[in-house]
């Protein structure tokens, strides 16, 4: 069905980010997937089109949006072209870009900000550790207060941007005895003293994505790189959530619905036994069948995306968008490698890439699981 | 996630609509299986609140609502209390209604819309035949000129509305060498010499909506009683292809999303092994599930209301609509049922009348495979 | 694949099973859906072959098949009929015999057994309680010790034959104090004093066998009703569990066989657009994916039977059986209705009642999530 | 449940499968992916162990085992260890043997054969082509006799051990009129002129197997290369397809089965919000379900095996097993990916690469889509 949630304004926002994809990127993933990374200029171009600050002031240097819509529309072409970008990048623009512009003082913006708008100073945000999982009130990095600053120590793992960020922001506990309420946000920043990161992670997709282990041994961070209240950051992350959930949802499905329009098309196409794959009824039933579970689930997060630009997206709302899209994502693609035959199992098709990238949604940035759990406990259960 | 498609005066419409059923049909459901249907009594009851006449002018009787929504939010309350109710009022004033309003002539219409708003006429319509399913332009009912009427022959299968209908749409084929283009619209009265019906059928669910079979033998139909124009029957069926695959998708998810509501308190209060069910972990998630499934489908059903409202909902939208609400509607349904246990296979409680009930949307107006078909043709399979 | 755990001989039970369903029951099958029960001439003529005691040592009267592929061979004719037939018999010669033989002495065999086989004595096994589910242990029927009897106090629910049973063995609390421990079986007799019934249960399905409540008020049981020994129930039930389930699937299965048969006939008889249904691309591809599952869980139902024939088939074994079988049994059967469209619908159509039949299995003695529990806490979860 | 087709003697076979594993395969794995194939003295390791010769008679170095179950035992022992093994092992021991048993002459066998089990000759097959996917009959090689030798042209893709290969049979068409009627069989080598490979493909898993395109150009193939009779290389290949059909399936659930396993072990000891992974209920019933159904699943697979011990495994059934096999493998394999949480998308982890590994299974050897195809047709539909 035909979208609504868009007007003109954002229709031509998505055209400048389809020029610069088609200038930059799509005939570059490839390399990238060879390099295992996206090189800085790719960051630096993409903040001269003002796409790093969309949720960041003028002043700092930002393009100061002021509605989701557009970070959603971004999100939606990068990962109609590489899932990997739309994550690196969204960390930055659409999770970090919260912390950095609500949580901080003056100071931090203007140290900040300017940087983060031009690509110059890449985000990363550390919460998952080693055994960790999504159990954030269980995080066992420590801060502990030092003369005129904090020490940190312990781990952080499978950080996207975490081999290459300038900045992270970096959840650490500062009062071991209270569990949810004693854990504080800190910038953690390269270069600083006992700040050290593992490789590159050999992932199972998205190997554009340069993801990490990061290791604090003694490392001294000042109060000047204290992100929020001291011991509310559990709070200040929880506050993230709707928005870094919804941010998921709306990539998730992009992604799918791009890939199945190609799938369509190549459906179309590919001849077996005389005839286009896609007029067998089997594959024609199972694409009208994808095609419906795409739009209804594009339905969906297009209500979440209005009710977020309109304040009222909850974390357990987000928390369905999530998890469904990104269930719907991966049976999507897996019926599209199907449609793919052979060719479907070469890196080479984007269909055998996108099947690998889209595995890790229904993982990360709290599991599927998690999910339910949450909605359920909000049903009273 | 909150709805927003209503406003206050579709709410206040949604009040009168509760009203009626809390006092004319919540305590009488049991009285209504026993007897197998309806009393005429609750459709005049029905008429007078002006529910029938919803898409009727107000010159003949009508309330003329002149926005989808009121038909919609009545099919979403009647669904709530008993789906057989919300099929058998359903297919009066939300798919005949557009019949007799749009293609009758002055005369039909103030000979028929007073009772239709009224409730002294009830109607139905006979499209399908044994033997013939979904497929609509192999009908073999034959209406053959002689004289000044048309004498139709032939049988009708599965009517809704079958058995105490005083007024049927009958296609028939009035050119037999041409397959969708030779078909014709009649309206055929009760007390037409030729014109009997049978029993009423003896179906899995919905067992007090009266279903039944009509047979035509040397039905003598008058001009005055051809509903729009000669051969053109099909297409005015297609035309109104949309509306009644809306109004079943929004009957299918309110169905499943009440008896979802109330299993979720049953889930609170039933215990097993000292605690309540809901509370063990696998029905928590699986309740996760449901709900997000019907917020889901809720989402794009409302997004199809709107697109009508607006005058721009395709046939093929609408099919994705309906085959993918009465899925989840089946397999909500079926997992409520297996939540309340061996309480779930008793007849006395609702969710079991709900689950037979439920198990027609995946099979009328157009089965699910039919809808399937029609959208792999859209997307050019 | 050609199954291989029968011999001729079992072949040859097969067609006098067959034979007696054929003259007896096949034809007759409206009529026990109308009357809600089979007629105890049934029972007698089932006895007269030998069905019933085929558990039975000769000299009671029994047929002392003393191989349970005979017990297997009839669950899976009689299933293949009515579903409702294969439980209510099965229940007496399936369920019961083991506790009858078993765990009786020589006074109480000589007093129950010869009309065990005959049908005259037909018997029930009261576990489930009204709010008790499938958690035996916490059961609340009590009975105390008074002079030189029992007085019993309680209810039973969901009794397959509860209304007409003659002898009910009963699980009742003897040591309140102790959970598991301190159960104790009862033979109830109809006639006792305190002992009365509800009515019939209208269920959802199944609607031949009679299930009925029980009520227990001050019944006096001499000791000489007592089944095994004291506070010892709960495991005289727990080791006959295997066989129970055992027996459940492999009804579960011959019940889906059949039907899966029969549609699969009607899809190539039925012609919808022209051509046989079962033609259908999309249909071809689901029968084949039916028979497939079909005969996947046939074989591991096989190899519980030979297992059980050799004494080793576990209680967890025999969990997996029943609890895959089920859902095989009710997704194959939702698949079959769909192919039968509008007449899957309709209950004049066996595979209509076999859907509604089937639905209890997953539910009844011992849901699918109690077999998911005891199979995930033998893997040490 | 305790399978029963093994006898104290496969088991033995089993044993030094086990050890020949555990000496040069197991701490190798990473070597393999990383050189992206198996090197040539692992072939000669194994065929001094007499694993590749299993179907060859002992005069040709073979160790004549004739037993199938020695074949599926090796099977099961490859792909618990590395599914790419199984895979190029596979096609030599079990898929081509038959081939250059069954169809050569005295001359073919002993110049060929002693290689064979040796390991000094490799073997692969080539029949898919690009474009053409499961259709045989339209493959496109083609073969013209020119004086005392045919000449090849065309080229097939997707072969595995193609990269590798000393003799691949190819199937070519020598009746160009002709469809299924019209194909031959050579027996092309390694350094005839004309024969080339394209680089060793790409692929989502099974890394370590080299996959590679073949190309014919004008390659003289004498009258002493030709493999069973001009013309009937269709009917050849039809009859291997059980055997090559029911190798997959036991590798399937092989591999499934020893990643569930290793993944409830992992479940029992990873712990998040502070207990094991494994007894969170959704786990456990997660888990239940998978091991429910890979034992069905193994149920089936071992009734096929002893029905191809017992020469009377149909292609029809051999197709049941492979689909329901490879379907069973994927689902499972992305349940325990979930179940690791975000290691499991990590490629150290070996459940990793086996959910990588085994997407290919509905794929190759015939898509599940024709399996369900030719039972369909089996069915008479």
């Amino acid at each position: 069905m035909r979208r609504s949630i868009y007007d003109s304004d954002h229709e031509a926002f998505r055209g400048s980010v389809r020029e610069f994809l088609g200038r930059h990127v799509v005939s570059h993933t490839d390399r990238f997937v060879e390099e295992r990374g996206f090189p800085r200029e790719l960051w630096i171009e993409a903040g001269k089109q003002g796409f790093l600050g969309l949720e960041v002031p003028e002043e700092y240097g930002g393009s100061a949006a002021g509605d989701y819509r557009y970070n959603a529309v971004l999100a939606e072409e990068l990962a109609g072209v590489t899932a990997a970008l739309a994550s690196c990048l969204g960390i930055h623009y659409d999770v970090v870009a919260p912390y950095l512009v609500e949580l901080t003082d003056e100071e931090q913006r203007r140290r900040w900000l300017p940087g983060f708008c031009s690509g110059e100073l890449v985000t990363a945000i550390g919460m998952t550790e080693v055994g960790g999982g999504s159990d954030l009130a269980a995080l066992r990095t420590t801060a502990v207060r030092d003369g005129d600053a904090w020490v940190l120590n312990g781990s952080k793992t499978f950080i996207t941007n975490g081999y290459s960020a300038d900045l992270i922001i970096v959840a650490a506990r500062t009062s071991p005895e209270k569990r949810a309420k004693g854990i504080t946000l800190f910038a953690v920043e390269a270069g600083m003293e006992g700040f050290t990161r593992g490789r590159k992670l050999d992932k199972v997709g998205q190997t554009e994505s340069d993801t990490a282990e990061l290791f604090f041994d003694d490392v001294r961070v000042p109060d000047a790189n204290v992100i929020g209240e001291i011991d509310r950051g559990f709070a200040h992350m929880m506050e993230r959530l709707p928005q870094e959930r919804l941010g998921a949802a709306v990539g998730n499905i992009a992604h799918a619905a791009q890939i199945l329009k190609e799938t369509i098309e190549y459906a179309k196409e590919r001849k077996a036994f005389g005839q286009p794959v896609g007029s067998f009824q089997h594959n024609k039933f199972l694409l009208a069948e994808l095609v419906t579970r795409i739009e209804v689930s594009q339905a969906y997060v297009d209500q979440a995306v209005m009710a977020h630009v309109e304040g009222r997206l909850t974390a357990v709302d987000a928390a369905k968008a999530k998890w469904w899209s990104a269930q719907a994502q991966n049976d999507v693609l897996d019926a599209c490698v199907q449609l793919y035959g052979g060719y479907g199992y070469m890196n080479e098709y984007r269909v055998a890439r996108a099947w690998r990238d889209a595995r890790v949604t229904k993982i990360w940035a709290g599991s599927n699981e998690i999910m339910k759990e949450l909605i359920g406990r909000d049903l009273g259960l």
